[in-house]
């Protein structure tokens, strides 16, 4: 198609872009190319006016030389000739927070991709919102392409949310589908994915699991109609995954997936993001590579599983422009589902009160009675034993032994793991991963 | 939660429901518990006003003492007191057809699951909607409780797509799974299907493919922006699917769905529902019972997995619901996601001209040289052979070849099997089944 700059007309809906990294380059290149499409869609034209960006030389693939180009992103939120600022900076505070609070407090839209930002200073930034009776939208801050708040948010509005889980986080996932697929550990598969840039130079956000924290925390705002403290999240990353563990996990019929989770329980909503086994026939542990995926538990229509591209630039660019296209065809809606100031405290259930099945990978020497001594302190937890694997046994030689649970409570779980851990048999410390039946 | 009459106000959205079944019944028990928790998220309250039921005294687990009752539908349509008409009676024309054009030219808004409706009617009644200003949404009519539409016209509004396909029968996805899972035969099944009403007395609707063309139709006319007319569809059901089949399709690594499949193809737009072998690392093959699924493939994003109830009670008032608290929210949008005067008419293209895998079955008796005329006949059409089992050999005696082939043309592919169903050595009609890899 041709890429032109469409007809203004009073109806058009007015954007300024702030960011033009690759996903930026890619929303305007949507908007370009798709104009006539997406005017039908909306039922008015949407037209890119203005861009923020370092350099207006670099060669993005596009022709912007009919928008204005600011170096200050802030001019965007001041300018007259821009009705939605598209914030596409990044950072929880600085540039990013100030030109979204201005953008807002002067009465224009906001679609933003920035989860770091939404998860600290969502609700402030919502109230703004609201008050000045403008969007506040962030469909690409989590899960990239795929439409997760949208469908969470209009498309099961009926109904109430019991459980909201996912694969939030693309690079881990890259790097545990390599691992189990090439049976390399952990470090070695990070060092690919840094040279294939599937992964950050500085890979801790992801792989710590801050990323999939924050995408969880909001989430679990909207699903629940809650304030979450990010602070009160439960953070594991993949770090601590080898590819022993995954070979174990598929012998007992499992695969290893790091799960964003928020779960309502008897001690209220637990939050928690960390690896867990999952059973083969959930839809969730077969999901490859840099996908993302959701599975939604709701009390009128039972479970939602959604499957499809977590990042880059066509994915990302796609649910930015879902959120243009919405405030252009004047589909409202807060940010929260619920007015912010609507939203509950719900209390955060602590870890030591989750109840799950557990993996546990013992390393021992092969002496007897080794067994009979585990298998006392876990009765004495009332914890029950659902599997066990011993493979090349050799007296007085290291040994491994897995365990999974049925059932059981996190606290006695981990108490038994102290009792273990101090068995004279023990030559390491006891490895254990939660297993979630999604 | 108590399920009292809420309060009415002036802002409240009033709502009518014609037909109390299973499904209107589940709408107004969400309408009513939830009340508190829609109006929140609606920004405005949503009431039950009026319904319209054949019997007023039927037990319904609901008390609809404070709402209006009519035995007309029609009634809804003209009252006062209904802001928005709900339509769950069925069937493509009669009362449903009545009661929608009616509450449309009354300048009320309508949400309907009637799938037959829309698909032959859909595009006089969306014109109507869009001269009144008032919505028209169908989210139920479409594999149930998966907000399909939604996802497909708004959150991936920056997309032009490639291809939609979906298990969009409960019916038939049961039933075939059964016969995977027992080994059972169709006639054996769909009997069993009946007796535990996952079936209806008269199956054909489902099991011939019919009701999934309805939803295909939809589907297509909204992501393809075009006209769909229901007699260019390529319908065939599931009745000649044998167990015998579904097992050679687990050898091959693979099951059998039946597909609904709109794809852009070079002599126009795919529209066809028929039964598909799906390799096994698709997701869409491992969609088991009553469930429904979709895979859209689009530029932008690039593709999108969802799986979920396709019916039942719950599942469908999910999406009735969700369409009602849209229009409270005002949270507008044409029927086919552009106007409907806007529709193009593409091309169908014949299923002649399709290109694709086929899976057949030959019941040959043994003698030699019928591989070798089949061979001959295939290489002659330029069809190749993929793979091949051929098992129990006794010569004389009928025996099975089964035969997998690599891309072909559709007209040359039944130019071959017309002439194998003539060899000598073979005892019945070859039978063929499409091979999909999605």
């Amino acid at each position: 198609m041709p890429s032109h700059p469409p007809i203004i007309t009073p109806m058009t809906l007015k954007i300024g872009i702030a960011g033009l990294g690759t996903v930026g380059a890619g929303v305007a290149m949507i908007l370009r190319q798709k104009a006539a499409l997406l005017a039908e869609r909306a039922g008015k034209p949407i037209a890119l006016k203005a861009v923020s960006a370092r350099s207006q030389k670099k060669d993005r693939g596009i022709n912007l030389s009919t928008v204005q180009w600011s170096k200050d992103p802030l001019e965007l939120a001041k300018s007259k000739d821009v009705d939605v600022v598209v914030e596409l900076i990044g950072g929880a505070d600085g540039v990013a927070y100030d030109l979204v609070k201005t953008a807002l407090t002067n009465g224009k839209h906001v679609v933003t991709a920035n989860k770091a930002l939404i998860a600290k200073h969502g609700i402030e930034l919502a109230k703004i919102a609201e008050k000045k009776n403008v969007s506040l939208k962030c469909e690409a801050a989590v899960a990239g392409g795929i439409p997760i708040l949208k469908t969470l948010k209009e498309g099961l509005a009926g109904n109430q949310f019991t459980r909201v889980a996912g694969i939030l986080n693309g690079t881990c996932n890259y790097i545990l589908t390599v691992m189990e697929k090439d049976g390399y550990d952990f470090d070695f598969v990070l060092n690919e994915a840094q040279r294939l840039g599937y992964a950050e130079a500085d890979p801790a956000f992801d792989i710590d699991g801050v990323d999939a924290a924050h995408k969880l925390a909001i989430l679990a705002a909207m699903a629940f109609s809650t304030k979450v403290d990010m602070k009160s999240l439960h953070i594991e990353g993949i770090r601590h995954i080898t590819a022993t563990d995954i070979n174990y996990a598929a012998e007992l019929g499992m695969r290893i997936k790091l799960l964003g989770i928020a779960q309502l329980a008897e001690g209220g909503l637990e939050l928690r993001v960390h690896p867990a086994l999952v059973p083969l026939h959930s839809p969730i542990s077969r999901v490859d590579g840099v996908l993302n995926a959701l599975e939604m538990q709701c009390d009128a229509l039972g479970g939602l599983f959604m499957e499809g591209p977590g990042a880059g630039r066509g994915a990302t660019a796609s649910a930015v422009v879902a959120d243009i296209v919405d405030i252009a065809a004047e589909r409202g809606g807060t940010l929260y589902n619920v007015s912010a100031s609507a939203l509950k405290t719900l209390p955060v259930s602590p870890m030591k009160k989750h109840c799950g099945a557990y993996y546990i990978r013992l390393t021992v020497l092969d002496k007897p009675g080794v067994l009979a001594d585990v298998s006392a302190i876990f009765r004495a937890k009332k914890i029950s034993i659902a599997s066990l694997i011993q493979k090349n046994r050799e007296p007085n030689k290291p040994v491994e032994i897995v365990l999974t649970t049925h059932e059981t409570n996190e606290a006695s779980m981990m108490e038994a793991l102290k009792k273990v851990a101090v068995l004279g048999q023990i030559i390491s410390p006891p490895r254990f991963i939660r297993i979630e039946t999604l």
